[in-house]
Protein backbone atom coordinates (compact mmCIF):
# COMPACT_ATOMS: atom_id res chain seq x y z
CA UNK A 1 0.00 0.00 0.00
CA UNK A 2 1.61 3.42 -1.00
CA UNK A 3 0.37 5.32 2.02
CA UNK A 4 2.44 3.28 4.22
CA UNK A 5 5.58 3.45 2.41
CA UNK A 6 6.61 6.20 4.59
CA UNK A 7 6.97 3.19 7.28
CA UNK A 8 10.21 1.27 5.45
CA UNK A 9 12.73 3.63 5.24
CA UNK A 10 14.38 1.43 2.20
CA UNK A 11 11.81 2.67 0.12
CA UNK A 12 12.39 5.04 -2.48
CA UNK A 13 9.82 7.29 -3.51
CA UNK A 14 10.00 11.02 -4.98
CA UNK A 15 6.62 11.50 -3.98
CA UNK A 16 6.80 10.41 -0.02
CA UNK A 17 6.90 13.73 1.78
CA UNK A 18 3.83 14.89 -0.29
CA UNK A 19 2.21 11.57 0.21
CA UNK A 20 -1.41 11.93 1.33
CA UNK A 21 -1.79 10.47 5.07
CA UNK A 22 -3.33 7.28 5.22
CA UNK A 23 -6.69 7.89 6.65
CA UNK A 24 -6.66 5.09 9.54
CA UNK A 25 -3.64 7.61 10.67
CA UNK A 26 -6.51 10.12 12.21
CA UNK A 27 -8.56 7.44 13.20
CA UNK A 28 -5.86 5.92 15.19
CA UNK A 29 -4.96 9.07 17.04
CA UNK A 30 -8.43 9.69 17.65
CA UNK A 31 -9.40 6.29 18.98
CA UNK A 32 -6.19 6.57 21.61
CA UNK A 33 -7.36 10.30 22.59
CA UNK A 34 -10.84 8.84 23.12
CA UNK A 35 -8.71 6.13 25.71
CA UNK A 36 -6.80 8.40 27.53
CA UNK A 37 -10.01 10.57 28.46
CA UNK A 38 -12.01 7.55 29.41
CA UNK A 39 -8.65 6.04 31.36
CA UNK A 40 -8.54 9.73 33.38
CA UNK A 41 -12.35 9.34 34.08
CA UNK A 42 -12.10 6.02 35.04
CA UNK A 43 -9.26 6.14 37.59
CA UNK A 44 -10.12 9.92 38.49
CA UNK A 45 -13.28 7.82 39.91
CA UNK A 46 -11.60 5.21 41.57
CA UNK A 47 -9.76 7.55 43.80
CA UNK A 48 -13.47 6.95 46.19
CA UNK A 49 -11.08 3.41 47.04
CA UNK A 50 -7.56 5.14 47.97
CA UNK A 51 -7.19 3.90 51.84
CA UNK A 52 -4.40 6.43 52.10
CA UNK A 53 -2.92 9.75 50.78
CA UNK A 54 0.14 7.42 49.11
CA UNK A 55 -2.70 6.16 47.37
CA UNK A 56 -4.25 8.59 46.36
CA UNK A 57 -1.63 10.32 44.85
CA UNK A 58 -0.61 7.27 42.89
CA UNK A 59 -3.80 7.31 41.31
CA UNK A 60 -4.38 10.94 40.48
CA UNK A 61 -0.70 10.84 39.34
CA UNK A 62 -1.53 8.34 36.93
CA UNK A 63 -5.20 10.16 35.68
CA UNK A 64 -2.76 13.09 35.17
CA UNK A 65 -0.70 11.20 32.80
CA UNK A 66 -3.62 10.17 30.97
CA UNK A 67 -4.71 13.85 29.99
CA UNK A 68 -0.65 14.68 28.97
CA UNK A 69 -1.14 11.79 26.19
CA UNK A 70 -4.55 13.23 25.68
CA UNK A 71 -3.60 16.50 24.83
CA UNK A 72 -0.76 15.62 23.12
CA UNK A 73 -3.05 13.62 20.35
CA UNK A 74 -5.53 16.12 20.71
CA UNK A 75 -3.16 18.60 19.41
CA UNK A 76 -1.78 15.93 16.05
CA UNK A 77 -5.95 15.81 16.04
CA UNK A 78 -6.37 18.95 15.28
CA UNK A 79 -2.97 19.71 13.36
CA UNK A 80 -4.68 17.53 10.59
CA UNK A 81 -7.70 19.69 10.62
CA UNK A 82 -10.21 17.27 12.45
CA UNK A 83 -12.23 18.74 15.30
CA UNK A 84 -11.16 16.83 18.61
CA UNK A 85 -14.22 16.59 20.20
CA UNK A 86 -16.03 15.49 16.62
CA UNK A 87 -13.69 12.43 16.60
CA UNK A 88 -13.18 11.29 20.03
CA UNK A 89 -16.73 11.34 20.50
CA UNK A 90 -17.32 8.27 17.45
CA UNK A 91 -15.61 5.85 19.93
CA UNK A 92 -16.84 6.67 23.27
CA UNK A 93 -19.67 3.95 23.44
CA UNK A 94 -17.22 1.55 22.43
CA UNK A 95 -14.76 2.47 25.40
CA UNK A 96 -17.22 3.26 27.92
CA UNK A 97 -18.59 0.05 27.41
CA UNK A 98 -15.46 -1.66 27.81
CA UNK A 99 -15.11 0.25 31.21
CA UNK A 100 -19.00 -0.32 32.16
CA UNK A 101 -18.02 -4.02 32.04
CA UNK A 102 -14.97 -3.98 34.03
CA UNK A 103 -16.01 -1.19 36.89
CA UNK A 104 -14.23 -2.30 39.55
CA UNK A 105 -15.65 -2.83 43.26
CA UNK A 106 -12.84 -2.29 45.72
CA UNK A 107 -9.49 -0.96 45.79
CA UNK A 108 -7.57 -4.02 44.88
CA UNK A 109 -9.64 -4.43 41.54
CA UNK A 110 -8.73 -0.57 40.96
CA UNK A 111 -4.84 -1.00 41.61
CA UNK A 112 -5.36 -4.74 39.09
CA UNK A 113 -7.37 -2.78 36.39
CA UNK A 114 -4.60 0.36 36.66
CA UNK A 115 -1.47 -2.01 36.22
CA UNK A 116 -3.41 -4.35 33.47
CA UNK A 117 -5.03 -1.31 31.53
CA UNK A 118 -1.68 0.72 31.92
CA UNK A 119 0.25 -2.32 30.31
CA UNK A 120 -2.16 -3.50 27.90
CA UNK A 121 -2.13 -0.15 26.45
CA UNK A 122 1.90 -0.18 26.16
CA UNK A 123 1.36 -3.33 24.78
CA UNK A 124 -1.21 -2.29 21.87
CA UNK A 125 0.91 1.14 21.31
CA UNK A 126 4.06 -1.18 20.79
CA UNK A 127 2.48 -3.51 18.27
CA UNK A 128 1.05 -0.84 16.35
CA UNK A 129 4.45 1.46 16.09
CA UNK A 130 6.01 -0.88 13.53
CA UNK A 131 2.79 -0.19 11.26
CA UNK A 132 3.03 3.16 11.36
CA UNK A 133 4.27 6.19 8.93
CA UNK A 134 7.25 7.81 10.76
CA UNK A 135 6.03 10.79 12.18
CA UNK A 136 2.49 9.03 13.50
CA UNK A 137 5.13 6.16 15.08
CA UNK A 138 7.17 9.20 16.91
CA UNK A 139 4.03 10.46 18.30
CA UNK A 140 2.47 6.77 19.82
CA UNK A 141 6.40 6.51 20.86
CA UNK A 142 6.40 9.60 22.81
CA UNK A 143 2.67 8.78 24.39
CA UNK A 144 3.93 5.76 25.31
CA UNK A 145 7.31 6.79 26.91
CA UNK A 146 5.95 7.88 30.33
CA UNK A 147 3.88 5.05 30.89
CA UNK A 148 5.04 3.38 34.09
CA UNK A 149 3.51 5.29 36.63
CA UNK A 150 1.82 2.06 37.30
CA UNK A 151 4.21 0.40 38.91
CA UNK A 152 2.86 1.38 41.80
CA UNK A 153 0.62 -1.24 42.24
CA UNK A 154 2.85 -4.54 41.94
CA UNK A 155 4.14 -4.07 45.83
CA UNK A 156 0.44 -3.31 46.75
CA UNK A 157 -0.93 -6.19 45.25
CA UNK A 158 1.58 -9.09 46.13
CA UNK A 159 1.68 -7.75 49.83
CA UNK A 160 -2.34 -7.67 49.76
CA UNK A 161 -2.03 -11.10 48.83
CA UNK A 162 -0.41 -12.26 51.14
CA UNK A 163 -1.43 -10.58 54.33
CA UNK A 164 -4.83 -12.08 52.81
CA UNK A 165 -4.89 -15.30 50.12
CA UNK A 166 -8.58 -14.95 49.76
CA UNK A 167 -8.11 -12.28 47.83
CA UNK A 168 -5.99 -14.08 44.92
CA UNK A 169 -8.47 -16.28 43.67
CA UNK A 170 -11.22 -13.16 42.72
CA UNK A 171 -8.35 -11.28 41.35
CA UNK A 172 -7.18 -13.62 38.79
CA UNK A 173 -10.43 -13.83 37.70
CA UNK A 174 -10.89 -10.00 37.56
CA UNK A 175 -7.18 -10.24 35.78
CA UNK A 176 -8.85 -12.07 32.97
CA UNK A 177 -12.01 -10.47 32.75
CA UNK A 178 -9.90 -7.36 32.10
CA UNK A 179 -8.42 -8.90 29.53
CA UNK A 180 -11.06 -10.53 27.38
CA UNK A 181 -13.05 -7.61 27.35
CA UNK A 182 -10.03 -5.74 26.66
CA UNK A 183 -9.95 -8.04 23.26
CA UNK A 184 -13.55 -8.26 22.72
CA UNK A 185 -13.85 -4.43 22.52
CA UNK A 186 -10.85 -4.21 20.57
CA UNK A 187 -12.10 -6.44 18.06
CA UNK A 188 -15.09 -4.60 18.50
CA UNK A 189 -13.44 -1.47 16.88
CA UNK A 190 -11.23 -3.33 14.37
CA UNK A 191 -14.43 -4.66 12.83
CA UNK A 192 -16.02 -1.68 12.56
CA UNK A 193 -13.49 0.87 11.58
CA UNK A 194 -12.10 -0.26 8.38
CA UNK A 195 -9.86 2.51 7.90
CA UNK A 196 -7.89 2.05 11.07
CA UNK A 197 -7.80 -1.82 10.48
CA UNK A 198 -6.36 -1.63 7.16
CA UNK A 199 -4.22 0.81 8.87
CA UNK A 200 -3.03 -1.71 11.53
CA UNK A 201 -3.18 -5.09 9.68
CA UNK A 202 -2.34 -4.16 5.96
CA UNK A 203 1.44 -4.50 6.16
CA UNK A 204 1.01 -8.34 7.23
CA UNK A 205 -0.77 -9.46 3.97
CA UNK A 206 -3.97 -10.73 5.53
CA UNK A 207 -5.48 -11.29 8.48
CA UNK A 208 -2.85 -13.46 10.55
CA UNK A 209 -1.89 -10.28 11.57
CA UNK A 210 -4.88 -9.85 14.10
CA UNK A 211 -4.31 -13.40 15.56
CA UNK A 212 -0.84 -13.11 16.18
CA UNK A 213 -1.15 -9.33 17.42
CA UNK A 214 -4.07 -11.16 19.92
CA UNK A 215 -1.50 -14.25 21.16
CA UNK A 216 0.83 -11.83 21.40
CA UNK A 217 -0.63 -9.27 23.80
CA UNK A 218 -2.00 -12.79 26.06
CA UNK A 219 1.46 -13.76 26.44
CA UNK A 220 2.12 -10.62 27.74
CA UNK A 221 -0.62 -10.64 30.04
CA UNK A 222 -0.18 -13.83 31.53
CA UNK A 223 2.93 -12.68 32.98
CA UNK A 224 2.20 -9.59 34.42
CA UNK A 225 -0.46 -11.65 36.14
CA UNK A 226 2.69 -13.87 37.57
CA UNK A 227 4.15 -10.46 38.59
CA UNK A 228 1.27 -9.15 40.84
CA UNK A 229 1.16 -12.93 42.49
CA UNK A 230 -1.98 -13.49 40.37
CA UNK A 231 -0.97 -17.32 38.75
CA UNK B 1 14.76 38.27 58.07
CA UNK B 2 18.14 37.13 56.60
CA UNK B 3 16.41 33.88 55.18
CA UNK B 4 14.05 36.63 52.89
CA UNK B 5 17.52 38.21 51.60
CA UNK B 6 16.99 36.36 48.79
CA UNK B 7 14.25 37.78 47.40
CA UNK B 8 16.12 41.10 47.26
CA UNK B 9 18.38 41.20 44.30
CA UNK B 10 19.85 44.18 45.73
CA UNK B 11 20.84 42.58 49.00
CA UNK B 12 24.97 41.58 48.68
CA UNK B 13 25.91 38.90 51.48
CA UNK B 14 28.42 36.35 50.79
CA UNK B 15 26.56 33.56 52.41
CA UNK B 16 23.39 33.75 50.63
CA UNK B 17 24.01 31.04 48.32
CA UNK B 18 24.35 28.69 51.28
CA UNK B 19 21.99 30.51 53.43
CA UNK B 20 19.66 27.95 54.62
CA UNK B 21 16.26 28.27 52.84
CA UNK B 22 13.28 29.68 54.81
CA UNK B 23 11.65 26.57 56.04
CA UNK B 24 7.77 28.53 54.84
CA UNK B 25 9.03 27.70 51.25
CA UNK B 26 8.77 23.49 51.81
CA UNK B 27 5.40 24.15 53.76
CA UNK B 28 4.43 26.24 50.89
CA UNK B 29 5.07 23.75 48.04
CA UNK B 30 2.99 21.19 50.43
CA UNK B 31 0.22 23.35 50.78
CA UNK B 32 -0.04 24.10 47.03
CA UNK B 33 0.48 21.07 45.69
CA UNK B 34 -2.45 19.56 48.15
CA UNK B 35 -4.75 22.10 46.50
CA UNK B 36 -3.63 20.83 43.04
CA UNK B 37 -4.25 17.47 44.22
CA UNK B 38 -7.55 17.97 45.81
CA UNK B 39 -8.77 20.45 42.74
CA UNK B 40 -8.08 17.42 40.12
CA UNK B 41 -10.40 15.43 42.91
CA UNK B 42 -12.96 17.57 42.33
CA UNK B 43 -13.06 18.58 38.87
CA UNK B 44 -12.84 15.05 37.94
CA UNK B 45 -16.07 14.55 40.15
CA UNK B 46 -17.68 17.41 37.56
CA UNK B 47 -17.39 15.81 34.96
CA UNK B 48 -20.39 13.88 36.28
CA UNK B 49 -22.23 17.67 35.10
CA UNK B 50 -21.27 17.55 31.40
CA UNK B 51 -23.48 18.08 29.06
CA UNK B 52 -21.25 17.26 26.14
CA UNK B 53 -17.90 15.81 24.29
CA UNK B 54 -16.51 19.68 24.67
CA UNK B 55 -17.88 19.75 28.16
CA UNK B 56 -16.26 16.84 29.38
CA UNK B 57 -12.82 17.57 27.57
CA UNK B 58 -11.93 21.22 28.94
CA UNK B 59 -13.17 19.97 32.75
CA UNK B 60 -10.70 16.47 31.85
CA UNK B 61 -8.04 19.10 30.65
CA UNK B 62 -8.11 21.62 33.46
CA UNK B 63 -7.89 18.73 36.29
CA UNK B 64 -4.86 17.11 33.95
CA UNK B 65 -3.17 20.59 33.96
CA UNK B 66 -3.62 20.66 38.15
CA UNK B 67 -1.62 17.33 37.96
CA UNK B 68 1.01 18.54 36.21
CA UNK B 69 1.30 21.25 38.99
CA UNK B 70 1.69 18.56 41.22
CA UNK B 71 4.20 16.35 40.14
CA UNK B 72 6.41 20.24 39.56
CA UNK B 73 5.31 20.54 43.39
CA UNK B 74 5.95 17.47 44.27
CA UNK B 75 9.70 17.06 42.81
CA UNK B 76 10.70 20.28 44.70
CA UNK B 77 9.27 19.20 47.86
CA UNK B 78 11.31 15.66 47.43
CA UNK B 79 14.50 17.40 46.63
CA UNK B 80 14.31 19.08 49.57
CA UNK B 81 14.51 15.79 51.55
CA UNK B 82 10.81 15.80 52.76
CA UNK B 83 8.07 13.06 51.86
CA UNK B 84 5.37 14.56 49.74
CA UNK B 85 2.51 12.34 51.31
CA UNK B 86 3.42 13.26 54.80
CA UNK B 87 3.63 17.10 53.96
CA UNK B 88 0.87 17.40 51.88
CA UNK B 89 -1.68 15.20 54.42
CA UNK B 90 -1.66 17.92 56.41
CA UNK B 91 -3.23 20.43 54.74
CA UNK B 92 -6.14 17.96 53.11
CA UNK B 93 -8.53 19.23 56.42
CA UNK B 94 -8.50 23.05 55.68
CA UNK B 95 -8.50 22.13 52.05
CA UNK B 96 -11.24 19.32 52.20
CA UNK B 97 -13.26 21.92 54.30
CA UNK B 98 -13.34 23.87 50.90
CA UNK B 99 -14.72 21.87 48.53
CA UNK B 100 -17.17 20.26 50.94
CA UNK B 101 -18.71 24.05 51.47
CA UNK B 102 -18.41 24.38 47.85
CA UNK B 103 -19.41 21.52 45.95
CA UNK B 104 -21.43 22.38 42.87
CA UNK B 105 -25.24 20.97 42.47
CA UNK B 106 -24.93 21.52 38.92
CA UNK B 107 -23.03 22.22 35.47
CA UNK B 108 -22.65 25.63 36.13
CA UNK B 109 -22.12 26.09 39.42
CA UNK B 110 -19.01 23.40 38.47
CA UNK B 111 -18.21 26.26 35.37
CA UNK B 112 -18.13 29.42 37.53
CA UNK B 113 -16.32 27.32 40.55
CA UNK B 114 -13.39 25.89 37.75
CA UNK B 115 -12.90 29.51 36.82
CA UNK B 116 -12.85 31.89 40.01
CA UNK B 117 -10.87 28.75 41.50
CA UNK B 118 -8.50 28.80 39.22
CA UNK B 119 -8.35 32.47 38.70
CA UNK B 120 -8.34 32.50 42.84
CA UNK B 121 -5.34 30.70 42.49
CA UNK B 122 -3.46 32.71 40.21
CA UNK B 123 -4.35 35.75 42.14
CA UNK B 124 -2.54 34.17 45.06
CA UNK B 125 0.45 33.29 43.31
CA UNK B 126 1.00 36.25 41.85
CA UNK B 127 0.76 38.20 44.91
CA UNK B 128 3.59 36.06 46.88
CA UNK B 129 5.97 35.81 43.90
CA UNK B 130 7.68 38.47 45.15
CA UNK B 131 8.15 37.26 49.09
CA UNK B 132 9.52 34.43 47.42
CA UNK B 133 13.30 33.54 47.73
CA UNK B 134 14.09 33.79 43.78
CA UNK B 135 13.99 29.80 43.74
CA UNK B 136 10.92 29.07 45.21
CA UNK B 137 9.51 32.23 43.03
CA UNK B 138 10.39 30.56 39.89
CA UNK B 139 8.80 27.55 40.87
CA UNK B 140 5.55 29.63 41.64
CA UNK B 141 5.61 31.34 38.59
CA UNK B 142 6.04 28.03 36.42
CA UNK B 143 3.20 26.41 38.49
CA UNK B 144 1.32 29.63 37.12
CA UNK B 145 2.41 29.47 33.47
CA UNK B 146 -0.30 27.45 31.99
CA UNK B 147 -3.36 28.13 33.41
CA UNK B 148 -5.59 29.60 31.39
CA UNK B 149 -7.55 26.44 30.60
CA UNK B 150 -10.73 27.66 32.58
CA UNK B 151 -11.44 30.48 29.48
CA UNK B 152 -13.77 27.97 27.76
CA UNK B 153 -15.89 28.87 31.04
CA UNK B 154 -16.87 32.56 30.01
CA UNK B 155 -18.76 32.51 26.72
CA UNK B 156 -20.62 29.34 28.08
CA UNK B 157 -21.82 31.15 31.54
CA UNK B 158 -22.59 34.12 29.68
CA UNK B 159 -24.74 32.63 26.91
CA UNK B 160 -26.36 30.58 29.29
CA UNK B 161 -27.37 33.48 31.77
CA UNK B 162 -28.95 35.63 28.74
CA UNK B 163 -30.81 32.30 27.40
CA UNK B 164 -31.57 31.97 30.77
CA UNK B 165 -32.12 35.17 32.79
CA UNK B 166 -32.86 33.34 36.09
CA UNK B 167 -29.54 31.97 36.84
CA UNK B 168 -27.98 34.94 36.82
CA UNK B 169 -28.98 35.71 41.21
CA UNK B 170 -28.38 31.78 42.31
CA UNK B 171 -24.84 31.99 40.17
CA UNK B 172 -23.72 35.35 41.65
CA UNK B 173 -24.69 34.37 45.22
CA UNK B 174 -22.54 31.24 44.48
CA UNK B 175 -19.39 33.26 43.67
CA UNK B 176 -19.59 34.99 46.56
CA UNK B 177 -19.65 32.13 48.22
CA UNK B 178 -16.83 30.48 46.55
CA UNK B 179 -14.24 33.52 47.68
CA UNK B 180 -15.37 34.04 51.02
CA UNK B 181 -14.86 30.36 51.75
CA UNK B 182 -11.24 30.48 49.87
CA UNK B 183 -10.86 33.46 52.24
CA UNK B 184 -12.03 32.13 55.05
CA UNK B 185 -9.42 28.81 54.50
CA UNK B 186 -6.72 31.21 53.67
CA UNK B 187 -6.72 32.86 56.90
CA UNK B 188 -7.25 29.56 58.85
CA UNK B 189 -4.08 27.94 56.91
CA UNK B 190 -2.09 31.42 58.10
CA UNK B 191 -3.31 31.10 61.44
CA UNK B 192 -2.52 27.51 62.23
CA UNK B 193 0.70 27.53 60.06
CA UNK B 194 3.03 30.26 61.28
CA UNK B 195 5.65 29.56 59.18
CA UNK B 196 3.93 29.86 56.01
CA UNK B 197 2.29 33.06 57.42
CA UNK B 198 6.44 34.46 58.39
CA UNK B 199 7.00 33.64 54.66
CA UNK B 200 4.45 35.64 53.21
CA UNK B 201 4.36 38.41 55.76
CA UNK B 202 7.13 39.36 57.14
CA UNK B 203 8.60 41.36 54.21
CA UNK B 204 5.74 44.29 55.11
CA UNK B 205 6.94 44.23 58.80
CA UNK B 206 3.30 43.99 59.90
CA UNK B 207 0.08 42.54 59.72
CA UNK B 208 -1.39 45.63 56.90
CA UNK B 209 0.28 42.73 54.23
CA UNK B 210 -2.17 40.50 54.67
CA UNK B 211 -5.16 43.19 54.86
CA UNK B 212 -3.94 44.34 51.68
CA UNK B 213 -3.38 40.95 50.09
CA UNK B 214 -7.02 39.92 50.54
CA UNK B 215 -8.20 43.50 49.45
CA UNK B 216 -6.16 42.85 45.85
CA UNK B 217 -7.91 39.54 45.59
CA UNK B 218 -11.56 40.97 46.25
CA UNK B 219 -11.14 43.79 43.63
CA UNK B 220 -9.65 41.41 40.81
CA UNK B 221 -12.68 39.04 41.78
CA UNK B 222 -15.47 41.72 41.52
CA UNK B 223 -13.99 42.51 38.16
CA UNK B 224 -14.36 38.50 36.84
CA UNK B 225 -17.58 37.97 37.93
CA UNK B 226 -18.60 41.08 35.46
CA UNK B 227 -16.40 39.03 32.88
CA UNK B 228 -18.95 36.54 33.62
CA UNK B 229 -21.90 38.38 33.48
CA UNK B 230 -22.44 38.35 36.89
CA UNK B 231 -23.25 41.91 38.84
Amino acid sequence: MSEQSEATPSAVDPGLESAPEHPGVAQLFAALACGELLAFERLARELDFAPDQQGRIAIASMAGAEMTHFDRLAAEITARGLDVVAVTEAYMPVLTRYHARTTPRNWYEALVKAYIGDALAADFYREIVPALPAAAADVVRETLSDTGHSEFVVPQVRSAIVANPALRSPLTLWGRRLLSEAITQTQEVLATRDELAALLFESSGDLAGIGEFFDSVQTRHAERMRTLGLA
